[in-house]
């Protein structure tokens, strides 16, 4: 029953000191002190779209719907503050199943700070749908956007694509501490979070911006897992392909105006490697160039939700 | 495609004075500015539990999802400030759909002043799930909590009960403006609003404050409703029962120091009647009474989402 699994996280869930009222109530309470801006995101996933109940360990499916939110947080260079869960659960094994999620989440959630500040339970007769909404807060130089590319940037991305499926998209960490790190660091013009894959959101990136982007396709930081479900798949996509379309990477795209960028290549700041891909160009649409090529017009390709 | 709901709302939302950026980026960003406490909620409406798609107008769906929302926000006499709405729409007809709903909630959303900031649109083979999380700030005052009410206090509640299912689940006005009154004009020790049933959420409130409750029968104010509907189920159950079990009523209980009660019920200061049906008392548990009957036990009823 809901009362129970607010009996549960009221046991489980850490203190924190934003929190002034958590689970139990019409709404938790957060402190907002200090903070002139916040950022809010949700991201809802589903059984039989982004993992399949019964085939992986739960725990992995709550950690999962709480690391894209974050890696929306990241995408914005902010904080994370609160969040708030809604489940809408199967009927049969529901809370044994909501204790797992959430098992799975709040390690992640204690790592970044964030609070865990209640939800919504439900029992239905459909699949398990999770649906988390975050709370963020942006620093000093305010949230880092989509728009703010200008042709000529340098376009950046963290670690390597392709393959997720093979078990990245549940095992990734979001990039919270490399977009604030660099952000602080240096002058960046424009984020966004691969999602939903490498080329179709570096195409909204460009089209918020104004502009288009040149990919140097031999410069394209491609992960072993994009060989290895390339073979596996077997339909004549390359690991290149698959690095430019597979989504789920949870890498950040960045457009760095170049002598920033050059300084960020040269101290590589991070734990993990920063690519330089491309060029942000005058040019709308998307173009991918290598040395056989010359200039031809790259698909923005990855998943996305078809309403008709 | 997601990317035409986008446009879709970009045109058709109006702009907000808090709404620093709207849908389209990885997260909004919301103005905080003289915030320095602020509440967050988040319900989920399922087709099949809370409605039926193809049964009802889809827009009257799209505004009962944001109205049980704001609810909450009126039980703890916040103000709206920022929702974000998340989607899992069925694949055939999901655009239609999606726009309809929008269509629905976004009159409400001006009539109470929210920035409707964003959201997450899916489409699935599942049925449909709306999931909107609000944030709200408080007055002065705090937040109103479920935990404050003390023996001896007077339980007073707005408007009548029973028989939601009729059509006041679609179109009740979630009591912002009366909690927000109430909360400021008087002492206030703790609120709750209907969403499951008057006993089930009263006994909710009485044990988060750790007392009971004594509820005189003969002054429920029972609506027209709960008749029909008492008469259409014919299975026993009177109009008092569905007053006291049926939920979706969406109106406050309240529990208020006798003088302030009294003060409140003089001066009946809501477009609605405030009635006086009960009190705060030191032994657990909820209680009836009646002219007949002396002091009986009263079951929690209401609708509660079991998990197993």
């Amino acid at each position: 029953m809901e009362s129970e699994l607010i009996r549960y996280l009221r046991r489980r869930l850490p203190p924190h000191p934003l929190l002034k009222l958590g689970p139990g109530d019409d709404a938790a309470v957060i402190s907002m002190a200090g903070v002139a801006e916040c950022v809010l995101t949700v991201d809802m996933l589903m059984d039989r779209v982004d993992f399949r109940v019964g085939e992986v360990d739960p725990k992995r499916i709550g950690r999962k719907s709480l690391a894209v939110n974050l890696s929306d947080l990241a995408a914005m260079a902010a904080e994370p503050l609160a969040g708030v869960v809604a489940l809408a659960l199967p009927r049969s094994g529901g809370m044994d199943l909501a204790v797992n999620l959430y098992e799975g989440l709040i390690p992640l959630a204690e790592r970044y700070a964030l609070a865990v500040a209640g939800g919504d339970t439900n029992s239905w007769d459909g699949p398990l749908v999770i649906s988390i909404t975050l709370l963020g807060r942006v620093g000093p130089k305010g949230p880092l956007l989509r728009s703010g590319a200008r042709p000529g940037d340098w376009i950046l991305v963290t670690g390597e694509f392709g393959g997720s499926i093979l078990g990245h998209h549940f095992d990734f960490e979001p990039r919270l501490a490399e977009a604030r790190l660099l952000n602080e660091r240096y002058t960046l013009h424009a984020g966004i979070d691969v999602s939903d894959g490498l080329s179709i959101d570096l195409a909204r990136l460009c089209q918020e911006s104004g502009c288009g982007a040149l990919v140097r396709t031999a410069d394209m930081p491609i992960s072993e897992a994009a060989g290895k479900w390339a073979a596996q798949v077997s339909d004549g996509s390359t690991p290149l392909d698959h690095a430019l379309g597979d989504g789920e990477d949870f890498e950040l795209i960045l457009a760095v105006p170049p002598e920033e960028a050059a300084r960020i290549l040269a101290d590589q700041p991070l734990q993990t490697p920063i690519t330089h891909i491309g060029e942000c160009i005058d040019e709308a649409g998307l173009w991918a160039t290598d040395d056989r090529l010359g200039k031809i017009r790259l698909a923005a390709r990855g998943y996305e939700h078809e309403l008709n």
